[in-house]
């Protein structure tokens, strides 16, 4: 039983996990804390928490776990903010999609106590971001991926694995630098390519009057483009060097394809598309890929030991 | 009343009109033909077709509608061999995705006889296509583009717009040129992206393992990537000029964004992504967008006056 729960940044994240760990009969009491008095009151409202504090050091006091869910780049400001008065035996968690930059603020601020924190990035989302959206089953089925450090109670590392599988989660280990490097790829490069594109199509002089024309492909396509700009700016920014190295590696096949199409050499334009079509045809989220066109050996067990 | 609809090609596209006319009550009897005589064979025993025909010029003689549901590669061959079967007020449309070159192909094969077709192109589709996934409901709300020609008959082409009306879609006429244009920035080059993307992450080393870790975001982004790569090859080659302007504008924009990212300059890159992420948070299928970012003044009923 979680005696306390502090809650900082009362949104979509933080709220979701405060109603499946109720719900779960796993919390007694839920403080929250928000920058905007507006989002924790409205957390009150919906009993999402128990109490609205004045403070992130006023939420965390007691508390024996502490989540934090605020933008990454304010995580070095909230963690030297809130260590006074982190108890001796509380575990810290965030919900960011970085993690060498949430591990570097975190050493800087924590100093010793970096001990008490888990690094933790659930893969989970809404459209809509905000308390109102919180759900208790956002996380049920959906991959959580710690990255525990050298410094990391080992202790802390199984009591989060054991409070995300209690909220319905799938959990695996990584590096903080495997988790960048993969998210890079499977998640960032994405968004940046979402914006590129929409952008690209808006700023045509028929760029409107064409989206009109646009159906259930784009509307899947570009749904990632709606993200929420400053989050999605302070991402690109923290995982810049993965990110960029993902896009030159998309430039080179997508050059490749281009070259094909340049040629009208149908054969070479097949074998660029069959491999990815195939490929996509077979992945389901959540599920370890078997041997994928070209011949690559099946891995499916690495992921849990990849820390 | 439709006496008899001559379908060519037994798969979804096609199957999915004939399930809607008879739904409707507005066909009496479907003659259908395809290459693969398991489709056709297929075709009749689910009730989309009444009779399965040996060749396409025996499903199209005597039909008040022929509807050609091939590979748009097909168009001209199919064409010259059902032409003498064409009755004198018979209706004929396709439904390709690419319209420059249908109507090349058909002028081509159909010599005066162009006065019957109307191009078509519903904005409809399932991720598995065969006749097994047509289905009634398919083109109910979408979008259909019809690019007639000054030499089309104006009868045929109100016909063809009662037609896709009587099954649930929302006409529009565009030039086929406009179309195409219109489709390589909607359509094509999103496919083109979502290809290079699957196959940049899939031929890393780390890919696959890189792969189990991708969720919702990843899944919505590429699921066109999962398209039938024969069909993609096709459309890429056939408006392989268009698409290729559509990239060299992605690029460009995706170098602005990619040098905001390398300055770190984080209000450049707020000013590259926020326009994107508003116009899509706007943005709903099928709807006209009202005055986007940067000033455009709205146009909502150009697409009917496109033509």
């Amino acid at each position: 039983m979680i005696e306390r729960l502090g809650i900082i940044g009362c949104g979509l994240m933080g709220g979701s996990v405060a109603l499946a760990l109720r719900r779960a009969g796993l919390v007694r009491h839920v403080a929250g804390f928000s920058r905007s008095q507006a989002s924790s009151r409205r957390a009150l409202e919906l009993g999402v928490i128990d109490e609205a504090c004045a403070s992130a050091a006023d939420a965390v006091r007691g508390a024996d776990i502490v989540l934090l869910s605020v933008p990454v780049a304010s995580t070095f400001e909230v963690l030297a903010s809130l260590r006074a008065e982190l108890g001796p035996e509380a575990l810290c968690m965030d919900v960011g999609s970085t993690k060498r930059d949430v591990v570097a603020a975190a050493r800087a601020a924590l100093g010793p106590d970096i001990a008490a924190f888990v690094p933790a990035h659930p893969i989970a989302g809404k459209e809509r971001a905000g308390v109102d959206a919180a759900d208790a089953d956002l996380y049920r089925d959906r991959r959580v991926i710690l990255t525990p450090l050298e410094e990391t109670d080992p202790e802390r590392t199984r009591r989060a694995r054991a409070v995300w599988e209690s909220v319905g989660a799938v959990v695996s280990d990584m590096s903080p630098e495997d988790h960048d490097r993969a998210f890079a790829a499977v998640s960032h490069l994405p968004h940046l390519l979402a914006f590129a594109y929409v952008a690209s199509v808006a700023r045509q002089p028929q760029g409107e009057r064409m989206l009109q024309f646009a159906g259930p492909g784009f509307r899947d396509f570009t749904r990632i483009a709606g993200g929420e700009p400053a989050m999605w700016r302070d991402i690109l920014l923290a995982n810049r060097d993965e990110v960029l190295a993902q896009a030159a590696s998309f430039r080179h096949v997508l050059g490749e394809i281009e070259r094909a199409m340049l040629a009208s050499d149908a054969q070479a334009l097949m074998d660029q598309i069959a491999q990815p079509s195939a490929l996509r045809s077979r992945w389901e989220m959540g599920a370890a890929m078997g041997a994928l066109a070209g011949g690559a050996a099946s891995r499916p067990a690495a992921a849990d030991e990849a820390a």
